[in-house]
């Protein structure tokens, strides 16, 4: 028979899923801006800035009434200290999609830099590191987590390339410097991204085997 | 009689006091090198990276012992859920310092680029903030954590500022590109440190006044 309790944590995990719909679809939405020069999509990330925002406020309620209510031990407890972290996690993604966009709108005061360069590579491995983190937690998946945590090294070598593009167009042409830079930010805000893709996977290695991996634990 | 639970609580407390200061030196010390155009202060950084590192896992293990032996509930649940919160703020404080030697590493091999600007005093204000936010925790002082708060704003103007005398120089010298670049790279660092630290002052209040301030869910 099934625990009222394991119904609420299915519940919790629910939430977290949805909210990492919601972040997915923030970065899908500022990064089309960029692409397409869409200013109006800008709006449509600040409203869901508003439902993320709210949900990081209702599964950190629903965490602290678990702990309150139902006492939990092993198991049952690092779930619900996980979904916490990876809570925080989820809204900081969509943190950097905002600022993804903000920094789109002042990139969309100059004419186009002739390529995004590997803005869009970019992107995408951080989108489906997003997406995979999130299903290694649900299904409790050690072995997709440590593939998600190996991708972070291409997500970086994407962001030096991306950094050494940009300078050399700055440098050989003034008049590129403003929009560089935005691009260079933006490409900085991804990688927080899956730089946050990469923390639930830790905290999802933790919660499946107890055992921290944060900080190569794994190794000393 | 003080509980065998508040002694535990009260060492909570002061492995996070401890792990501030840790970070507190690792801001002081980057930021050092950065000024003085010390390289070997980079190493001291690193080094001071694997203390927080150490401590994050270790606070943690203890948050997690005392939610599971303890069972706490109301006010002491909150403590111990802010606590596993402020570490992992506390760890990012140090991930920036860390960053910021690694730009000040690239920026030492040019010239200096004549002032530093307005970098002292950023660093100064967000120092104060962090420090701040850890009183405010400890002491449990809304009034404290409400104060550094409000102080976010005067980093969000210095980096603006920052960032537009850095373009001008840019854009007037192209020599300076590489060197203003690492300089708007590191204080947008010192600006996400000041963010780690509002993002504890948020956990204070809601650890004193139950209630969650994030979002501005106080207006609502």
């Amino acid at each position: 028979m099934e625990r009222v309790f394991d119904i609420e944590l299915k519940e919790l995990r629910d939430r977290l899923v949805y909210m990492s719909q919601v972040a997915e679809k923030m970065i899908n939405l500022s990064i089309c801006g960029l692409v397409e020069r869409n200013k109006e999509l800008a709006g449509q990330v600040f409203e869901c800035e508003q439902e993320v925002n709210k949900l990081h406020i209702e599964v950190d309620e629903l965490c602290i009434r678990l702990l309150a209510l139902r006492q939990p031990i092993a198991a049952d407890l690092r779930l619900i200290t996980a979904a916490m972290k990876i809570n925080n996690e989820l809204e900081r993604i969509g943190d950097q999609s905002v600022n993804i966009s903000e920094n789109t709108a002042i990139y969309l005061e100059y004419p186009p830099l002739k390529p995004l360069i590997d803005i869009p590579r970019m992107v995408e491995i951080t989108k489906e590191m997003v997406i995979d983190s999130i299903t290694s937690f649900v299904n409790e998946d050690v072995g997709l987590a440590r593939f998600v945590l190996k991708r972070d090294d291409e997500v970086d070598n994407l962001r030096n390339q991306i950094f050494h593009e940009l300078l050399t167009y700055m440098l050989s042409d003034a008049t590129t410097i403003q929009r560089a830079l935005c691009i260079i930010l933006v490409s900085r805000n991804i990688e927080r991204i899956a730089d946050h893709a990469t923390n639930i996977c830790e905290d999802v290695v933790f919660l499946t085997l107890g055992k921290d991996i944060r900080h190569h634990a794994e190794k000393s």
